[in-house]
């Protein structure tokens, strides 16, 4: 029986690529926006990696994204103002998602179990109107996904065995260490998180607890 | 500018004396019900004492409300069952809290910051229907109020600084404390939160930042 569902946030809940580029496009014009955020999102798991792997102590996801807007500006060779940063909170949700996890909310606990910040979770949520009822996640386990320390730290928060807890994600990567946790797995696809030509994550790689459609498909199957 | 309202929550959101009383009425029908919940109430303080001097590591509340259910049992002569502790999770709000915390949340970001652990938070607001953006308090700071650690804690989960955010309370201990960690403070007063003979925190001990007749005043006046 499970008791809570934790979900994977920047491209399982959001369309991060999109929104960040049409934040980039504003303060950027002269640059090529997608590209721009693309570039951006490939910083994300080298800088995480080093917390991971322990040779730095945990930052939070917003800083190191600063670090990461200021790498990628000067690789495009633009001045990127620091406000920038906050395009991460604007992140519009898959057309399914407010829908779906209010109907989740309504069997279960639901909670964001992502790399971002309880700060940036938080003003994720109030733009893109994901009604959670707290926030889980790498800031309450100070490591980052996929270390197990984050989904244990989730479950331990909830006061529930990870037996009772699902996570939910599009990438197979983020269930896989799920499972080798010993909590539960949903998958949902998001076929264009990295643009039309992506390759990866279009299937579910393994016998995953659940497999859905959209958010909506999975509060059916729930 | 205040960005984040952050709030006390057993006795300035909820009812717990009475709610309290009423679980323990249906499992222990043989003790004083409302003299039981002010036992168990009693044992709160010196519980947490323990934990603020050092003497203990940091203990989840849900895990001391338990110790002091045993204790209070004894002292009342009943066997209490364990499933009696998940009474503080189902705590009525009073009648303004749901009408006025969703006001506010318009207008700024709304956590807890209390002694409560983020599962006893979150189950708590599923019952009250407590719109939080987040769960704040003593379980991110791994301390208990009113160590400053813990404001100071809320504030730099939500990335800002103690000047933008305000701590509202119906106790004015936890806003003296809260304004020497450098909050901004509200104080509404609830002054049957300890039943018909209450002598405590019946007015404001200071000149707050804003003193509010209940929650709808408080999102009037900001």
């Amino acid at each position: 029986m499970v008791k809570a569902f934790i979900f994977d946030v920047f491209g399982t809940c959001v369309d991060w690529r999109t929104s960040v580029a049409r934040e980039v496009a504003a303060v950027l014009p002269q640059v090529d926006a997608l590209a721009f955020a693309d570039a951006w999102r490939a910083e994300y798991d080298p800088a995480m990696a080093r917390v991971r792997e322990g040779n730095r102590g945990y930052v939070p996801l917003d800083d190191l994204h600063l670090e990461n807007l200021r790498t990628v500006a000067r690789r495009f060779g633009v001045d990127a103002p620091d406000s920038l940063n906050a395009a991460w909170e604007r992140l519009d949700p898959w057309a399914d998602v407010t829908s779906g996890l209010s109907r989740l909310k309504q069997k279960a606990i639901i909670a964001p179990c992502s790399n971002g910040s309880i700060a940036l979770m938080t003003r994720l949520a109030r733009y893109a109107g994901l009604p959670w009822d707290c926030i889980l996640g790498a800031e309450i386990a100070r490591d980052y996904k996929p270390k197990p320390a984050v989904y244990l730290a989730a479950c331990a928060a909830l006061r529930l065995d990870p037996s009772e807890v699902m996570m939910v994600a599009a990438h197979n990567g983020d269930l896989h260490a799920a499972r080798a946790t010993g909590l539960k797995t949903g998958f949902i696809p998001r076929p264009t998180e990295y643009g039309p030509t992506q390759t990866a994550d279009l299937e579910p790689g393994d016998k995953w607890d659940i497999i859905a459609r959209d958010f909506n498909d999975l509060a059916d199957k729930v």
